[in-house]
This record gives C-alpha cells, sequence and structure tokens, in this order.
C-alpha cells in the first residue's frame, strides 16, 4: 500500500488543522477508527485517515482527538512501534488489553456533558455508532456521524482504487450468479424483507461471481449491492466494468450504478418497504440514508452463510488448489534445505523463494496475507512480519514458523509449519509436539452437526492446557473459496461469543492453528485448513467431522515422538501416506525426493 | 409431598371455576407455571397450583387456560405421564420440544389485540414477565401479574411447610453468618446498592449457616431475605425459629420477621435507594412493591458465587463426606451382589438398601434427591424414577444404572455407577468405555481460571461424539455444601448459555457426568464430583485442575479395557487405588472384600 500521501505536512500541523477544524464545527473530541465503508480487514489508502493523522502505520489502532488530548488505542502487537512513530508528535499511545476500557469507553468517561463527539459516519458501523450514542446519551453527550472533517484537511487524498472487474467463471466458480440470487432472494422473502444492503466486500463478490484487485491479498472489489426481488444493483467506480462484462451482468439482471450513487439510492427505498441489513457489518453514515418510515430486518446478510458453505463442487477444485500449493511448498523446502548453510538466508528471503514458487503454480493469482517468516523469538509474535529494516537471518539452532498462503482461482490456502533449524531444544520440541496433539485431537473430532463453533476450541486446547500453556488467538478462523482468508461466520475461539450465527454447518472451511508462543524466545504454530464433512446421521442426530485439506509435511524432527500416543502417531502417519500419494504426481527432483524423505512414518 | 389436597373436587370442576373467575374478572388467558416465590427446584404443596388445577402431578410443567382452551406444556419426561393423568380432563397435553414455541410464545401468538393474561405475580420470574409483558403489548394485550385466581379457587390449599430451623454449625459451617454478611456488604457497595433482595432459598440458607427441611432434599426453608449495610433481616414464619437461635440471629445483628411482612418491607425501601437483584432469580409480584424511584442494581446475588465458591476447610469436611458415601455404596454393593440370585431385587428394593446404607454413616441428613435405580430400557430414561405401580425386577442380562446421592452435615453427594447384571452384551460395554473415556477426558483436563464452563463440555463428549453418539443433558451442574445438589453458577453444557457468570473458579464443584441413552435398550451414566483446584501459575496465566471428590469403584466388568489407552488405564487404576485406600479404613467384613474385589488394576 502506498505511503506517498502521509509525506505532506507533519503529524502537528494535520493535527492543528484537525482542530480548528474541530473548534469551528463545535466538536469536542474526533474519534477516527481503522476502517472504511465496507468494514473490510484491509483498507485502502483512502481510507488511512487514522494513518494520515496521527503517522502510526499499523493496520489497527484507533485515534481520538480533543483540544487538549490526543491518544492512539493499539493492541500489543503494535506497541513497539506506535512507540516509535508516535515518538514528538504529540500524541500518546494507549496501551488497549483485555479488560481495561477501549476507546469508545473512554469516551463514554471523559466527554463532557453537552460535548459532541464526532465520526465520519462512513467508517463506524451501525452497531458500534449506537454503542457510544447510548453511553454519551447517558452523560448527556451526543454523536454527530454527518461529517468528515478529515476530508478537508487531507489535501493529498489518495484516490479510491480503480482495478478492473473480472468474473470468476465455471468451472471454478460452481453456481451461477443467477442462481445465488435467487436463493438470497428467496431468503429475504423468508424474512419478510423487501430489499437488502449490502457493504462487505466478500459478500458481494461472491454472490456476483465477481472479483477484483482493489486491496491488498483480498481479491474483492470497493462496491455496494442493492438488492430487492425485482432489481439487483451494484454499486462501482463504472470505469472497473468492461463493456462485454456489463453486457453479461445486466443480462443476469444486474445493473450497474456509480459508486457515489449509493446513498442516494437508499434515500429512494420507499417508506413502509422492509430492508435487511447487519448492524455489525454496515456503517452508520449509510444506513442514515434510510427514509425514518424504512423497516429495518436486522440480521447476517444470508450469502455470509451461504458463501460459507462450499457445495461439493467447489471441495474438488479446493483439493486440487490444495495439491498445488501444498507442492510449491515443497519445492520451496527442498531448495531452502538445499541452500541453508551454503548462502545467506533471512526471513525475507524466504518469502522471496516461496512467493515464487507459489507463483509458478497453475491457477496461482495472488497471496492470500503477507508471508510471515519468523525465527526463534520473532516467532513469538504471532503477526510478526519481517521488514527490510528488521529481519533475521536463518542460522544457528532453533524454530522456524513459516505462516503463509495463496489465492488460486480454485481455493484460498493457508498454512503454518515448523522447520527446524540446527538442533531445536528438548523444549522446542516438546512445545511443537504438543501443538501437534492440539491440532490432531480436533482433526479428528466428530461432533454435532449446528454445534457453535466457540465450542469446540477446547478439543484442540486440552493437550496444550496439560502444560499449563495457552495462546491469545483464536484456534480456528473460517476461510473463503478464492475469497477472503478471514471470513465467519464460524470461529473456533474460546475468546469469542458462541452466537447462532457460529453453528458449524457442511461445507465450511476453517483453520486449525494451536500455537506457544514464548516472549522473547520462540513461537510454535502449526496450521491446516480442514473443511466440514457429512459424518452420518445416527439414532443421536447428525454429526460432521474434518475433512484435513492442506497437504504438507509436517517436520518430524521438531518432534517428540515419544510424547504421541498410538492415536496420534498413526494419524500423523496416515496423513504423511496421503501427502506423499497426492503430492508425489505433481513434484520431480530434489522436491519429490524430499517430500518421500519428510513424510516417512515414525 | 402430600397429594391429599388434590381429591376435593374433580379437574373439570376446578376449570369451571376457575373460568368464572377469570370472566368475571375480563381475563382471556391464566398462566399457571411450575414455580413458587422462590423459583425453587422443588415446589411445597402451597405452590403446586398447577397440578392441583390440572391434574398432571409431574413436576415440571406448564397450564395455560382460556376460555375455549387448556393445555398443559411438558417435555418428553412426562409424556406418558401427562397423556394418562389428562385423559377425560379436558385439557391437552402440548409436547415440549426443543425449537418448537413454549407457552410464552403461544401466549405471544395467540392472545387477541386487547387480551389480558393474568399470571400470579409471586410465582413469576421478573425476566420471564418482561418477556412475556413485551411479546404481549406487541400484539396490543397486556399481562397482569397482582391477581392470584387460583387462591380464591382452591378451597383446600396446603398450608405452607413449617420445619423447624436450624443452625449449620462448626466445624461443619467454616466462615461465620458475620464474616458472610460482611463479605456480601462489600460487594454490595462495590456495585453501588444500598440494599439486596434475596429470594432463593439456598442463598439464604448458606448465608446465615441456617438450614432447614421446607421442601424434598434441599435442607432449606422458605425465607426471604433483605440486606443493608445497617440491616440483615429475615423474613420466615416465626414459628421455626426457636428463642435460642432468634437470640444467637439476633446478636449477628439479623432481625427476624414475619414470611407475609415482605411485601411490606420491599414497599418501605427508600425512594432514592438502590436495590440489587437478580431478576431471573425473583418474582415480578414481589418487585412490583417496589416504589418506583428505588433504582434497581441488576447482577447474579453475589452469595452465588461466594457460595460456589467451598473454602479449604468445607473441602476437608466434602472429603469426609464423600468418604462416608463411598462406604455406604460398597456396603450396599457387597450386599446386592450377593442378594442377587437368592432373592428378589426390584428397583425399588435397590432404593431402600441403598438409603438404609447411606442413612447408618456418620453426619448422615437425607437423600440429596430421589434414587434413580433404571434397569436396562429404564436406564434410557435419565429422569427415571420406579414407583410401586411399575418398576423393573433385576433379572437376566444387562446393565443396572444407580444414580444416587446424600446430604451429610460436611457435605452433598451424587454419584452414578453403572452395574453389569448377568452378561451385559458388547455393545453395553463400548457404550460404558466410552462415556468413562469421557469421565476421564474431563476429569484429567486443566484449563485457565475464568474460563466459561460450557466451554469444557466438548472434552467430555469429543469421545463419546467419535461413535455418532451424544446425549441431551448437560454434562456437569454445580453441587452445594450441605445445600442443594443442582446450584449455580457454573455448569458443563455445550447446550447452556455461555455467559459471564459461568465462569471457572476455584473451590467449585461440578458433576462430570456423561451419558448415551438408547430408547427401549438401555442407558448409561458414570458420573463423578469434582472440585476445582488451583493448578499453579504459569507465564500463560493461572490454571485449574480438577480434584474428583466421589470415592467408589466403576465397576471394570462393564468395560472393554482393550477401547481404553494406557493413559486411560493409568487414570482408572490409580483412582482404583485411591479408593481402595481411602475406604478400606471405614469398611470391613463383606464389604471390605467387595472393595479389595472391585478396585483391582485392569
Amino acid at each position: 500500500m502506498s505511503t506517498q500521501s502521509l509525506t505532506h505536512g507533519t503529524v502537528p500541523q494535520r493535527m492543528a488543522r484537525i482542530r480548528e477544524l474541530m473548534s469551528r464545527e463545535g466538536i469536542h473530541a474526533l474519534l477516527v477508527p481503522s476502517a472504511d465503508p465496507h468494514l473490510s480487514e484491509y483498507l485502502p489508502g483512502y481510507w488511512q485517515g487514522r494513518q494520515w493523522l496521527s503517522g502510526f502505520h499499523g493496520s489497527v489502532g484507533t485515534l481520538i482527538v480533543t483540544a487538549d488530548f490526543a491518544g492512539v488505542w493499539a493492541d500489543s502487537r503494535y506497541w513497539e512501534q506506535a512507540t516509535k512513530e508516535l515518538a514528538g508528535s504529540g500524541i500518546e499511545l494507549v496501551k488497549l488489553q483485555p479488560g481495561q476500557p477501549g476507546p469508545l469507553e473512554w469516551l463514554g468517561e471523559q466527554t463532557p456533558e453537552g460535548g459532541v463527539v464526532a465520526v465520519d459516519g462512513a467508517v463506524i458501523a451501525v452497531a458500534s455508532a449506537r454503542t457510544l450514542s447510548s453511553k454519551l446519551e447517558a452523560r448527556g453527550a451526543r454523536l454527530r456521524t454527518d461529517i468528515d472533517l478529515l476530508n478537508e484537511a487531507w489535501q493529498d487524498r489518495p484516490a479510491l482504487p480503480n482495478q478492473p472487474i473480472y468474473q470468476h467463471l465455471p468451472p471454478y466458480a460452481t453456481v451461477s450468479r443467477a442462481e445465488k440470487l435467487a436463493d438470497l432472494r428467496k431468503s429475504l422473502k423468508e424474512k419478510g424483507a423487501d430489499w437488502h444492503f449490502i457493504a462487505t466486500l466478500d459478500d458481494i463478490a461472491w454472490l456476483f461471481n465477481l472479483r477484483g484487485a482493489d486491496v491488498s491479498f483480498n481479491p474483492v472489489f470497493v462496491s455496494f449491492a442493492l438488492i430487492s426481488q425485482r432489481q439487483a444493483t451494484l454499486f462501482v467506480a463504472l470505469g472497473k466494468v468492461d463493456a462485454e462484462l456489463r453486457g453479461i451482468l445486466e443480462q443476469d439482471g444486474v445493473t450497474l450504478r456509480d459508486y457515489s450513487e449509493i446513498a442516494a439510492a437508499l434515500r429512494d427505498v420507499p417508506v413502509g418497504d422492509s430492508l435487511q441489513v447487519d448492524p455489525a457489518r454496515v456503517t452508520a453514515g449509510l444506513l442514515n440514508n434510510l427514509a425514518s418510515g424504512v423497516k429495518w430486518v436486522e440480521g447476517l446478510n444470508p450469502t455470509t452463510l451461504a458463501k460459507s458453505r462450499k457445495s461439493l463442487a467447489d471441495a474438488e477444485h479446493i483439493r486440487l488448489a490444495m495439491e498445488q500449493d501444498g507442492a510449491a511448498l515443497c519445492e520451496f523446502f527442498a531448495w531452502f534445505e538445499g541452500a541453508l548453510g551454503h548462502q545467506r538466508i533471512t526471513e525475507l528471503t524466504i518469502d522471496e523463494h516461496l512467493t515464487a514458487a507459489r507463483a509458478r503454480r497453475p491457477g496461482y493469482v495472488s497471496l492470500s496475507f503477507n508471508t510471515i517468516a519468523a525465527f526463534n523469538a520473532n516467532g513469538a509474535m504471532p503477526h510478526y512480519h519481517a521488514t527490510q529494516a528488521e529481519h533475521a537471518v536463518i542460522e544457528g539452532d532453533g524454530l522456524l514458523l513459516i505462516d503463509s498462503g495463496g489465492q488460486y482461482l480454485g481455493g484460498t490456502t493457508d498454512i503454518t509449519r515448523m522447520v527446524p533449524i540446527g538442533t531445536p531444544s528438548e523444549e522446542q520440541k516438546r512445545d511443537c509436539t504438543r501443538v501437534l496433539k492440539g491440532v490432531i485431537a480436533l482433526s479428528r473430532a466428530h461432533f454435532p452437526k449446528g454445534i457453535l463453533s466457540p465450542l469446540l476450541d477446547a478439543i484442540a486446547r486440552a493437550p496444550i492446557w496439560a502444560q499449563g500453556v495457552d495462546y491469545g488467538h483464536g484456534t480456528g478462523h473460517g476461510v473463503g473459496y478464492f475469497l477472503n482468508v478471514h471470513e465467519g461466520p464460524q470461529v473456533i475461539a474460546y475468546q469469542a461469543a458462541a452466537a447462532p450465527q457460529t453453528a458449524m454447518q457442511p461445507g465450511m472451511i476453517t483453520s486449525i492453528e494451536p500455537g506457544t508462543y514464548r516472549p522473547g524466545r520462540w513461537g510454535v504454530r502449526i496450521e491446516n485448513l480442514a473443511m466440514n464433512l457429512e459424518a452420518g446421521k445416527t439414532e443421536f442426530g447428525e454429526f460432521l467431522k474434518f475433512e484435513t485439506l492442506t497437504l504438507c509435511p509436517i517436520d518430524t524432527r521438531c518432534l517428540l515422538p515419544s510424547l504421541l500416543t498410538g492415536e496420534e502417531v498413526q494419524w500423523l502417519n496416515d496423513y504423511h501416506a496421503q501427502v506423499r500419494e497426492r503430492l508425489s504426481p505433481l513434484l520431480s527432483g530434489a522436491a519429490l525426493e524430499w517430500l518421500q524423505v519428510r513424510t516417512a512414518p515414525v
């Protein structure tokens, strides 16, 4: 992402200008979240206002500015970076910690009676705006969402991205957009909704079988969709769609309108009609355009559940993509083991070679996220990313953690493997073995169809908890089909709320990635993707089980096999036999040899 | 419990009288839940109005009466009984099933605009009344909670129970009432509450170190408590407290007032003061007495959490009570195995002999619930209870399930064991072994302090789910200390909401009781009680583990040891060694011999 826009003026100059505007508008506090009108994980430069104004470039953080205070709330991942970047800016780092008040609570406590808090309504979810608004009202203060102060101050604001939109075509697209639209309309009818408004980019890309390249790693495009029983309108910068595609979409009953016209379209929804919307996934500013006589039907976007349930035909493509991805990893590892000790290899070299190996594979489109290659102490930071300025050289003894993934036309991958460097210690091997026990325990589990996914987490953690060890991230996130590597609605995490929409359904793909992080020493994570398969109907109900999709050896040199039970050894050997069988046809030479060695039974 | 009161008039006569009264009062529908002003599990006869009016005597069920309809909503446990008892009454059985609308939903859908639904406010929780009221208001109907139609119609209504109240004394009571009251007041102060109202009988008994015998199995007494920083008032029928105890209570700053005066006392809470209350644990009728200027502080009763966290001194008494209970079971089993085949033994004989064995033990007070002795098909009904009219003779081949428990001055027990009769089948043994695997998996678990208890359930279920088997009840309920055998706030059940108050804390006692039920064939359940112990603080936080409290052999003749892992066999042998060591000193003769045989290692 470009940082060009950040070079104009200093942070103190920008802050001074913003405070002038706040004073002019009678605003007590300005809230600048890390968000865009689509509530996306990756933000186009146009929406990186918090970065521009504060000079803190971490991807997640919230800025609050008052006349005599400015602070960035950031979690522990970003404390080091934020401390450096905020130095001398007059902006404080407020360390965000579990159980401590966050920025909305701070505003709820610090805003004086009669005070006005402003946030660009375009970038705050309806649900968050409601929470904040009720906190403020309890103090006799109020929230304004109808003003974007940044826009006036930010003279060199980047343009919105403008990458062409293309079709996700058969055979990879296994359900037509006409069929998806029909299913969605059926679902709207059942809920009694006349209209449906979607702001989330992966829902839109999935629904229309379209893809783009407007943000990093996620093959989506900046857009909105407004659907009724008769109309389906896609709001995009019209220059992104060529005439041929426009014609195809029109034939499928999809009308194009300019991205900027969504506000007007929402204003035109007739009074008395009902509109389905997910208050956590649309922003307050957009929905403020609805007439007050439009009835809201609140609920998860139907596409979110539909998108999570991959079809059997999708699964066939995903299995092939996993084979290609596994083969790329084998080629990389064969090169890596041959080169180590003979040439200088850093965490950055690993990223380059691994990305190149993936790029040679058929169907490859891009990475699915920034590769994490993290040696020893760097591995203890779950979201570490090596940079030109700071990265480790791979030498000596220890553990190398590689977490990487690719976007293929037939699927999205995400895999973490541990690599022994020199001679890992017994303690390092013990950690790897315990983490693998967690992977195996959950991978082998059967469970009732419809169980709330957070309730499965303890199965993976039990062998790790047994040693007084835990990890702060979830065990599993949903994964898209040539779409976002992080998608809902399911999540395997005891920290997450066990909400009804997290129910496990056939065809969902979830990561299984327990870990162990010893700050300043090393980190361990092993990650496979797994798909929910029907495991049969018994007198006790319907059950699901996992099919492990990811295909790549788990390096047994990092393990203490004596800690594994007979059943766990069996799982590992069976897994490796399958990996060998399915990847061998795609490999030759050193990579094939490497595969054969690394899949030997223990 | 007496059924004498039910003999006056026929059900149709009673229903006719109630409908007359409804018509006089302009009431469209009358709701009669199974509840009392304390929202207890076991109801005194005075509050068995649903039984009296409908003739359906099951312990859980809800009656709705309108001018042209009457129905009892009951779950599957009661369908057979309700069908028989309601025959000819003109009252329908409405089968309550998961996912189907319950009685409140029915009222919300069927009540006409302008209609009035009445329920005795004394027996409906504030939270339920709110739910029902908002459903009715959405239809333009309304809820009345200020009228008790039953009272006028029910001429021979039983009196309230009137058993004497006594102290739970040291050494068994390990914290004084003065200390408990001081802790409670500290907690109220932190929440900003001036007052606290308690209606739940076990909270009251625990807080004041008092016990009674007003309901079956739970050593509690019918009462309310109203606490402020300066006053602690206990509302009971004054005849239950003798002069000596009254003096002792007064010395500890506890004032007694008659049970009937609670309404007046609530009316006297000064406007402007705040009162802490749990809307799920007090009834609407009582709280309607509060002036509208009294501020409600809503939350779990502080005593509910405090009561759940047994002290180290409590734990010492509980361990001794478990030894006595285990010894009673050994004596029973030694008799049972000797007598089987030589005399006629039924499910009822088992109850008699087992109860007698417990009653011989020091510190024994009563059973903690109705003994479940259930042979083969009867075991498939988790809440089965044999009666004089219907019970099985123990003969032939199969599985006998015995779920029983006692109240001792130093603790409450609850244990389920499986007993092989003749030659159990391979399939029966497989079920027993899988259930035991679930018990062992959870018993061995370590877990983060404060984890929400429903999230642990999957650990016990994983080995059972693996076979496509599940069970409809929770894996674990909290257990009191010479108090209710079912208490909160924790619950190990994936069906339960993972609410913040379910967090696991040191000293909590929970049952671990997975099962397998094959309708019409047999049922398996194995149950131990386990206490949360500190398992140490590591760099990853504080952890808890379970101490298995229950001491009684698990009959290995019901098992297929080949299905157990090495670690599971180790757990079982270690458990049996401990059972042998701790129970041997309390036994002699045939019972000691039985213990030695049944604790032999596998």
